[in-house]
């Protein structure tokens, strides 16, 4: 048997996440059904780094998957992304996997984009790949309430109230807000993060954006560390997990 | 009466192209139908800036309308986008057209941009909006390549041959190739375009970044004025019509 490390990219539309759900397609379903026909017809179970929830894209997920014999793994790769056409799924490397290498517990960072289209028309070219807040919003305005929440706190005001991780507590090393065009885009950056984290911050800071929320308030909603301090959660369609890294990097070289 | 100068952006997958066909839905069908709507049911004719062929994209397109009545160009651009769904076409602005402005006659400058998506897996994420050559690129001799089509010339050999033009003398005032990550992009920029002219050039440098030609032969190509000189055509997915330049801008302020 041999271990591979997958780097997947995927667009979020018309699955319900990456993981297994009964009421449709999950993006592991579609990784494990081709990786299935690279192993006899036998069922593969896929590790992840991040489960995202549906709608949300990722360029750069990493995944573990294991297969019989030794195939180099360009082939993996390409066999891999020919069972999973037509779907929007594919694997943009294929490494064989580091010696106790988990995507999910060796990651040492991982990062989200968040991109809001801020103007009056709805999307075009961007439909479903971004969150549409036609009323303008002051990007500088956000970025100040973004620095309230960098370093480590308790995101409890954060955090989906359905979140499984043991501790609320989270370092956030990265939070950045600028404007390009019509686009706001949000980058996040931390070692792990909680159930709808970057989603719920996002939902804040749009507050902030609109004016309706002075920045400082991020400051109070975070300290008070109840859920309903904090803003709505802001939809999937803008969320993409951009890249996660490890140290040695399975897919440098 | 009043003229409207509307920027239009669309994604082209889907459509026939701008121009009404009846084979299928085109781009120019769907804003003259929401145009209608507000001319009590009676048919609009548009102008528009540039004819795009099927499965070619928009980011600016310029196009004039005339309606009945003073309404303000912004609740013309809403009262379009609200008739114009769910098409992916959108209005992003209005404005009321300056006296003697033709969309397609008073341009000054064209721009369009071409993307290749250069690596190995096929896009998931910009599925449509790509060119997908898995062979490796070297954007540089692409660049070399291009270098040769800059300024006035004859693009016989980089011309459809259904092109209607009087003339295939026209000026390439910017042809920049670079790559970013996994993208090569092509920028063209011109007062006019023969019909085909960026993807035929597109297809020819990509013979180029193959290594099959030499830089060169983009120069040999372009002197034979023939179009069984020039390089194939790129498919339409990877081009977008980002935008085109008046004097006065009737979208400025």
């Amino acid at each position: 048997m041999t271990r591979y490390a997958l780097l997947i990219e995927y667009d979020g539309r018309g699955f319900v996440g990456w993981q297994r759900q009964v009421n449709g397609l999950s993006v592991q379903q579609v990784l494990e059904a081709a990786a299935a026909k690279l192993n006899g017809g036998a069922p593969v179970a896929s590790i992840v780094a991040g489960r995202t929830d549906a709608g949300v894209h990722a360029a750069g997920q990493a995944a573990l998957i294991e297969l019989p014999g030794e195939l180099p793994p360009p082939r993996v790769r390409e066999a891999l992304n020919f069972h999973m056409k037509p779907h929007a799924v594919v694997a943009v490397t294929a490494a064989i996997a580091p010696e106790g290498w988990n995507p999910r517990f060796s990651a040492i960072w991982r990062h989200y984009r968040y991109c809001i289209l801020n103007r009056r028309a709805r999307p075009a070219l961007a439909a479903g790949q971004v969150w549409h807040v036609p009323q303008p919003l002051d990007a500088a305005a956000m970025a100040e309430g973004a620095r309230y929440l960098l370093g480590r706190h308790d995101f409890t005001s954060f955090r989906a109230s359905s979140c499984q991780a043991k501790s609320p507590v989270r370092t956030l090393d990265r939070l950045e807000v600028r404007r390009e065009g019509d686009l706001v885009i949000v980058e996040a950056g931390a070692r792990s993060f909680l159930h709808h984290q970057v989603r719920n911050i996002v939902g804040t800071l749009k507050l902030v954006g609109e004016g309706g929320w002075a920045p400082t308030r991020v400051e109070a909603a975070l300290a008070a560390a109840d859920r309903r301090a904090g803003g709505p959660t802001a939809p999937p369609d803008g969320l993409c997990f951009m890249a996660v890294g490890y140290e040695p990097d399975p897919f440098a070289g």
